[in-house]
């Protein structure tokens, strides 16, 4: 029976999806992928590029970045119902999104809608702040350790109580609000706990030990991550 | 030159293994892997077999789950050197870990000892908890939310401030103290929102929905985590 498949690409490098991302898409009959805005390929697609079959169709279709609002459901609502029929005539659907489907994806939006309707089956990717922590090989927890994950846009007490609580703590979309994350930081007293990392696996990657110098106006790339990783007191 | 790997495998399944990672075993000259307990594999040894070339050279080494004492450090710097030693000769070394390598590993022992010494390389892998949430098709974070990554023997008074700030709380090593997270779930209400999952990619994989059912006295998988996701309220 044909199915849909939710499957994470990782954060940017073809090679860090996984052997049975590669297969699976390989195996895809049709593939939705989300438009790009200035012509051109997403990167999801990129990434994904040397996995696909050259008879696979792609369907291109703009998918909003939020659910909350009327015309936005109805573009999810489309394209799910659109997914549906291409499943009901027996052909595999894929889906792509950027590192993994479950953390801070739209996929969700996706999967809740198709969920119950369609057989789903969702692969995971390897996540942006993972592939981070690897690239500049700072382990985030070991042992008694615990790590939040919290976007910028969490707000300042929810983020301040994190910095306070955790051994390790990672935002996303940090270049959202950078004077508020220095702010923060100084706060705390973790200034110089902080990497900012942008781009990761990237040719533009770039990577910041250390917050104490940056310029909180500075304009960064929106693939931007920083982890605060607490020093042991020994 | 020649450099040393750290390689995540995944939870448990070997096509969970990324590209990169299936590329990088293929070419190495020598592998370091944990001593498996009673005989035959390791699992992390297991879950890389298919990527390894027939003349890697295998060395099954006993790695101490800690650092903390004298002799367990001594264990861990007599591996450091002898992997020292094999890329001074020229050699590509390799050590597989599991799930992501800057995730609760004890890599991050031998990778402390080896950094500056010899050329290091940390490839990413599917975390378990990460994996466990794309097995059961359970978005952790959407938007604004946060999750925290706690394991149970972080302590009571962590767990519960961890329970009221986040969104999403992923409970590692949870059999350690079942009776501890049932306590903590029920003075915040928050029993039937836990999803216990042990061996996730494994033959022995079991999913539980709700703790309210569940034994605390009960013996579960050294493998298991608890996932506790809020409802929204609208």
């Amino acid at each position: 029976m044909a199915k849909f498949y939710g499957i994470g690409t990782g954060p940017g490098d073809s090679k860090l999806v996984t052997i049975e991302a590669a297969e699976r898409l390989g195996k895809l009959a049709i593939l939705y992928t989300p438009q790009p805005k200035k012509g051109g390929d997403s990167l999801a697609k990129k990434i994904v590029a040397p996995y696909l079959k050259d008879s696979l169709i792609i369907k291109e279709r703009h998918f909003p970045m939020s659910y909350n609002k009327e015309e936005k459901k109805l573009a999810w609502e489309e394209i799910a119902a659109e997914i549906k029929t291409d499943i009901n005539q027996g052909h595999d659907v894929g889906f792509i999104t950027l590192g993994d489907p479950m953390i801070f994806s739209t996929y969700s939006y996706l999967l809740e809608l198709l969920k119950g309707e369609v057989e789903t089956v969702t692969l995971a990717g390897i996540s942006s702040f993972a592939n981070i922590a690897s690239r500049i090989e700072l382990p985030l927890v070991m042992e008694e350790e615990s790590f939040a994950v919290i976007p910028v846009t969490a707000g300042s007490e929810k983020i301040e109580q994190a910095l306070n609580l955790f051994d390790t703590i990672v935002l996303m979309k940090a270049a959202s609000n950078l004077p508020l994350v220095k702010n923060l930081l100084k706060k705390t007293n973790l200034l110089d706990s902080a990497v900012v990392v942008s781009d990761v696996a990237m040719s533009t990657e770039k990577i910041i030990y250390g917050m104490q110098e940056i310029n909180p106006e500075e304009k960064m790339s929106y693939f931007t991550t920083i982890i605060v990783k607490k020093r042991k007191e020994q």
